[in-house]
This record gives C-alpha cells, sequence and structure tokens, in this order.
C-alpha cells in the first residue's frame, strides 16, 4: 500500500497536531505517527486513541526516514526542537509547523536548520485552541478552516507541494502568501482581538466594584470577552512575536477609538452612525460570507 | 379572576415588549394587553400570536384605565409618547420602561409626566436584542435574567412593588440602583464593548485589503464581533444618552491600551502575562458564575 506520507513524526500531540494524525490516518494517508511530547500521560492517551502509534525514544528516533516533521507545539519549544533534530534530518524529510506567526519561526529555521531550508514549509492552520491536550484531537478540525503557507525564499517546489497535499487531505483551504503579509493579517483579525478582550476584562476585574459590574454582564460582554478565556502564556508569545505588526494595529485602532470618542464628545450622531453603521453592514456581509 | 394586571397599555411590540405580554399571559397575571406601536403589519402579527389582544385606537384608548404602561420603545420615541399619554394618566397607573439607559429616561419622566412622578417606574431588563419585532418575542426571554429598576427619588414604594412583582412574574432577577449607577454599570460591561466591537470592524472594513483580512477571520472574531451586528441607531442613542459615563470608560480603556502597547514595546513578557493571566482568571471565574 502506497501512503503519502509513510512516516509522521509529531512533535506536539496536542488538540492541532493530534487533529492532523487524526485526519490524515482517517484519510489513509499516513503509515506510523511517531509522537513525541513533554507529557508521558498525554502521549499514552494518544496511543489508546489512535493519534499516534508509538512514542519516540529521542528526536532522532523520531524524525529517522520520517517523510514529515510537523512541529505542533508552542513557537517558544521550537528552537529546542529544531536544535535536537537537526543532525538526524534525512535529505528529504520535509519540516512544517502550525504556528499562529510566521516571520518568527522562518528565522528560527534559518537559524537551526540551515541544511534543510529546501525542505522546511512554515504553516499555520486557522482552527481553533480553545481545547488542548491528545484529548481533543478530531478528525474533521480542518474541514473548509483556511490554511496559510509562508514557504521561505529557499522552499522547493516539491516541499511546498506535499505540505499542501497534506493538508488539504485534512480538509484545509490552502493559501500560500509571505511570512510578512501573514503576520500583518492576523495581528488585524485575531492578534489584535485577543489583546483587547484581555485589557478589558483586565481593566474591569481590577475595579473595585469588580462582583457588580461581572454580575451584570450580558451575552454580548460573554461573546466579546470569550477570546480573554484563552492562553495568557500563548498569546502573550504571539504578541511578542508580531511586536511590529501587532504596535501597528494597535495604533491605528487608538486612533479609530480617539476619533469615535472625539465624535462622542462633540455629540456628533451622524459620525457615530457613519462608523457603527459601516460596522454593521460589514459585519454582516462577512456573516453571510462565512455562512454560505 | 383576579390577576396582577388587569390592562396592560404596550408602547411598541417586540422582541423586549412582546416577552413581557407574553410571560405575563403564560403566569396568569394579565388580563388584556393593548398594542401601540408604529407598524400596522407588526402590531397584526402580535394579534395573531396571541401576544396582544387588541390594537389601541390612539394613545388615550391605550392608557385609559391601564393598570400599567410599559413603553417598550426606543428612547428616541419616549419623549411622544409620554406627551401624548401623560393627559390621559389615571392616578393609580403606572409608567414603566425597558430603556437600556436609564438616566436620559428618568429625565423624560420627570419632563413629561410631572403629574405622575410617583407612578413612574424605569427599568431595564437585560435580555437579548438581537432579533426584533413581534415574532422574536418569547415567554421566557427574561427567565433568569436580570433587571434593573431605578426608581425616581419621587416613586412611591407601591408603584415599585408592583413593578418588581411583574419581573418577577417574567422570571427575572430584580436589582434597584440610582439611574446614575445603572448608566455607570452598564457603560463599562455592555456600552464600551458594542463600542469597541463597531471601531474594531470599521477600521478592518475600511482597508484596502479588507476582503483579504475578512477572508482570514476565524472564530475568534466571529465572538468578539457578533455585537457589531446590532442595530446602529439603537447603540448610537444610547451612547449618546449615556455620554458621560461612556467617555470615562473609553478613557479609562484608552489608558489600559496605552500600558498594554508601552509593555508591548519594549517586549516585557512578564507585564503582558500580568495583564492577560488576570483577565483569564477572572474571565474564567465569571464564566463558571454564569454557568453555575
Amino acid at each position: 500500500m502506497t501512503v503519502a506520507i509513510p512516516k509522521l513524526a509529531l512533535f506536539g500531540v496536542g488538540l492541532i497536531g493530534g487533529s492532523v494524525a487524526l485526519a490524515l490516518k482517517q484519510a489513509g494517508a499516513v503509515g506510523e505517527v511517531v509522537g513525541v511530547g513533554r507529557s508521558a500521560a498525554n502521549l499514552q492517551q494518544a496511543i489508546q486513541l489512535g493519534i499516534i502509534d508509538r512514542i519516540a525514544t529521542d528526536a532522532a528516533d523520531a524524525v529517522r526516514d520520517a517523510d514529515v516533521v510537523l512541529l505542533a507545539v508552542p513557537v517558544g519549544q521550537m528552537a529546542a526542537i529544531m536544535q535536537a533534530i537537526a543532525p538526524h534530518l534525512g535529505a528529504h524529510t520535509i519540516v512544517t509547523d502550525a504556528g499562529s506567526t510566521k516571520q518568527d519561526v522562518v528565522a528560527l529555521m534559518q537559524q537551526h536548520l540551515t541544511a534543510n531550508l529546501a525542505n522546511c514549509v512554515p504553516a499555520h492552520p486557522i482552527a481553533g485552541a480553545e481545547l488542548s491536550g491528545a484529548t481533543a484531537a478530531r478528525a474533521d478540525l480542518y474541514l473548509s478552516k483556511n490554511l496559510v503557507l509562508a514557504p521561505l525564499a529557499a522552499t522547493q517546489a516539491d516541499a511546498l507541494a506535499r505540505v499542501t497535499a497534506m493538508w488539504q487531505l485534512c480538509g484545509a483551504k490552502i493559501s500560500t502568501m509571505s511570512a510578512a503579509e501573514h503576520d500583518a493579517i492576523f495581528a488585524a483579525v485575531s492578534h489584535l482581538p485577543h489583546l483587547l478582550a484581555y485589557a478589558l476584562v483586565d481593566m474591569i476585574a481590577q475595579r473595585d466594584n469588580a462582583d457588580q459590574l461581572f454580575g451584570f454582564a450580558a451575552s454580548g460582554f460573554r461573546d466579546f470577552t470569550r477570546i480573554a478565556g484563552s492562553s495568557p502564556e500563548m498569546w502573550r508569545d504571539i504578541a511578542l512575536a508580531n511586536q511590529a505588526a501587532l504596535l501597528a494595529e494597535l495604533d491605528a485602532y487608538q486612533l479609530q477609538l480617539s476619533k469615535l470618542r472625539e465624535a462622542l464628545a462633540k455629540l456628533d450622531s451622524a459620525a457615530l452612525n457613519q462608523v457603527f453603521s459601516n460596522a454593521q453592514q460589514a459585519r454582516q456581509n462577512w456573516a453571510a460570507r462565512i455562512a454560505g
């Protein structure tokens, strides 16, 4: 039997990595999945759930003869893993990742995987990350979800095509762009909203009457602040990794708020209405687009 | 048969007012419900749905012998209605409302209902307002939802008790506070988040690459911006009505963002982590509280 990926080395067997393994297994597109992770209990669960076939004894064992190495770990762990695997990578082994920022991953690959850059394919699947651990993994996590590939200048077309095929087997919609373009887009539509939600909840939590305020918060507040329940460590790292683009978005947003403040201070009904109406229309158009 | 409210005059037969009528009817607590509204088609639907019993011929007809007059209309329409009903209010007829801001309603009552202030009970049910019209009304809309009463200095205890009882029959959890306190609380947990969501969506919609940005927006963006799909007219009016408190919240939030910006500019990992962690903890505590 010929499968697309006879051996997949999976670093990080949580929601993100585990769901790739399950999707590829369901598609009959992967042979052996070897897992690496910091929690032995999580890896044992992953075996019981059929996500991985075995636990690697070390980095060399994990990547030996691997067709694809998927780094599905927080970006903060990637440098150490890259250093550990670099001496053991085969000439045709593809290294890809699933990090939320791409310029930092590109820089790490250029630093630690210098002999393998032709086979490096930075990637970012846009799928929920509220749950974590192997038990959260699902074969359909990436179905119809966006996936961005941000190849290096050195990335070979064949490696890019193979990673594209891998994610297509997971059901994802593939886009390819530069790491800088990726990071600018996600600063606006993901990193900034997270920062804004954290900022609001922290501000309210610090009030003397925080209990009273939370007591009257309703469904609008619930949805607006849902992402403030996300992992602080992960989003701190994303903010730091994408500092320049996020600062630019934050400045643009502060300017937008200053304009709204001026309109409100002047009781400028038309100016408020224009911003609110434009936003409502755009939000409704977007909602119709993602529903359809 | 003795019912709590033999005649209810309902100005505005939409989600908010219609749901009160349905809840009171289900509780056997109301006799006749007479509806007033600007859309004849909506009023006809309300009759067919059993929300109102008949359509008033005019304001005098609506409030004649009414036990309770409920103003469930946008605040912008209240002055005209108060002027129309004032000459026809009985000595014991209670006037209450369901507006999202309270200091402005208090001021309108003090201006237009001078002879009836003892029976005026400003109120704000905290329940969803995404859908509108009589067809959206549900008997259980207020079940376990917060309701704030903001009585005037002139409001009699008996009137307050009767409106309290009315909302308790709808299943609401009643709190009583001053209009100023109400407006300060909702500026923080409702009005500010709406303004922030509108501001973000408008900012993104105005970008040259708006289509691309919206194309990569995912579930975090969806929830964060859901309230930007709300009625622009309603939220413009709320912002203007609650100008002072909303400006204060906006200033506090801008200060919070400036601190976060400074931390990010300095790559101050600990400062970002503190805000994000504090927010996550508070958000999780709140989520557990509303779930339990």
